[in-house]
């Protein structure tokens, strides 16, 4: 069935249609009907050869997927043909990709699609919510009541763990840099959404947390916004970052803060074949607080084709996104089959 | 200044007034002018001699407390005359209690109030908050969209309990026993409220969590719902009560679970003087997540002066009251001094 590939990571090859032949799943595997996908930055880094995590050739990117399942390996478990599901499921080494009609993955990797949902929305959330999950749940720990600042609260990874750390009853403010994007951080549950090219770190520390810092400081950004989320921290504090690469912070405000700083790289599991499971259960646990209203995506206003991708890719690019980009693939990628909870 | 005491403990004595002499506060402790204070069931029983954690002659019951410094010892931090406080501070063996216009008690215990609630709103939390907090943070360690069902949910510390799981991002199912403390529950943020007379354990697992029972079970009643509970949780599920004296409940379906049960009592600390300030830290987090909203108390209609804790007692043991009762005591119990946040 159709799909879309890259000759080459060199930032110039674009998509092509291609036809893909059917694959049948592996014992533990799954066969999807994408209906939508969703473009992240790791898509945009893989296609200009800037990191090595990129799938094989054919060159099928696409890491989250929303879609029905067709077929199901014979070790498969709670999964039938006719469900839907939604993962972030390949489109790195060794794992096939999303920009395509019909994708196969590996059954640990997905959940139910949360009912409420469309395959649209439910595409543009596995990669920031595993993320945002993994760094506020799993490594943070964020308890609540506490105060925590998350670098970027109107971007894809921030928009979820604006409403996450909420969801986990801490007091969330966010770094924006406009005021469309604090209306959105507010909508989405920040307490105080501080716009950081108008305030110095020492300014808004001083003013919202009386010079003591947050207890969490999530770094959704990186550059100059790691720095200043050590800056940021209080004493015994935590910080997490998912864009620890190519960062070399100075590390004194850490060491004279007793604090911690953990990197976040979602793809790990699909990377090294360890964990997947982990990676469902975030999805299971996240669908259902998506239906009990905690949790919503955000996804830009422009549409895109599976044919479009390479102008999905220069609108991330540009910067003028507001939320997930997402791509429609399937006929039913706006369809909810069932009515949302109340 | 005007206190009630006991003078015995067998459940007929009246509380009468008398004027109790002002003491200085030691080292590390504060003296509180009272606002008000709340009434607790741990007051019942101490007070009919079912339980050995009374205080001493001349008896003064009341562990919540909500009031205004008047004095501070020398070695306290955090805390000036003037400053408007909230806890859980005294009213067992060795403690000061709160039926009374000023009290001296541990500044640990302490933490400053709420500024959107009033004093009276105030002293309605602190024991059964702190119960919760330390049944569902503390122990059983509740994660995002996992399903914790709390026995009794517009109770004492079910109205707290529920809000908290919520806070914390869970799927909250509730036990009540009417419409009217349904209506409560959900209003409260409860997904089901579940008429505990009307359906069996089994029914409610089978139609709410398709047989697999809750992550977390928390237990605010005790009697047959320690048991319910044990059958109610999940395979390596959590069960917290708050009424494990007298039970002795049947362990097999535990051990066929591999379930985990916490007995929590939040005097301890008080009882043993340890651990004290965990106790302040939990109500200042406590108060931050009342200014954003999260959690509010729940308080019956029904107003009690201090010369009548004996009507209150009462009107608990009645099982009449909506709510906490609340004992007016100052003359500000219902004063805001500040207007409540957005």
């Amino acid at each position: 069935m159709k799909a879309m590939k890259l000759a080459a990571y060199d930032g110039k090859a674009p998509f092509e249609a291609f036809d893909k032949p059917d694959a049948d799943p592996g014992p533990n595997e799954v066969a999807i009907m994408v209906e939508a996908s969703s473009v992240n930055p790791v898509d945009l880094k893989i296609r200009q050869g800037a990191t090595p995590v990129g799938p094989d050739a054919p060159h099928v990117l696409g890491c989250d997927v929303a879609g029905e399942i067709v077929a199901v390996g014979e070790a498969v478990k709670g999964f039938r043909p006719g469900d839907a599901v939604y993962g972030c499921a390949g489109g790195v080494k060794g794992r096939d990709g999303a920009y395509s009609e019909r994708m196969v993955c590996d059954a640990r990797l997905i959940a139910h699609k949360p009912e409420s949902l469309s395959c649209r929305e439910a595409a543009a959330l596995p990669l920031v919510a595993i993320t945002a999950w993994e760094a506020l749940v799993d490594r943070a720990k964020v308890q609540p009541g506490e105060r925590v600042l998350v670098h970027g609260g109107a971007g894809g990874v921030g928009h979820i763990g604006v409403q996450l750390a909420r969801a986990m009853g801490a007091i969330v403010h966010t770094t924006i840099s406009s005021k469309e994007k604090a209306a959105i951080a507010y909508d989405l549950g920040a307490e105080r959404a501080i716009d950081y090219k108008e305030k110095s770190v020492d300014d808004y520390i001083a003013e919202e947390t009386g010079g003591e810092g947050y207890d969490v400081v999530f770094d959704t950004i990186g550059g100059p916004h790691l720095e200043k989320s050590l800056q940021g921290v209080k004493v015994n504090g935590r910080v997490v970052t998912t864009v620890g690469g190519g960062a070399s912070p100075e590390l004194a405000p850490m060491h004279m803060k007793n604090a911690r700083l953990d990197v976040v790289l979602m793809l790990i599991p699909m990377l090294q074949d360890q964990g997947l499971d982990h990676h469902g259960d975030i999805l299971m646990r996240l669908a259902r607080m998506i239906e009990s209203g905690f949790i919503r995506p955000l996804i830009d206003d422009r549409r895109f084709a599976l044919e479009e991708i390479g102008a999905a890719h220069d609108h991330l690019k540009s910067g003028d996104a507001i939320g997930k980009i997402v791509i429609d693939i399937g006929q039913n990628a706006d369809a909810r089959p069932f009515p949302p909870l109340r």
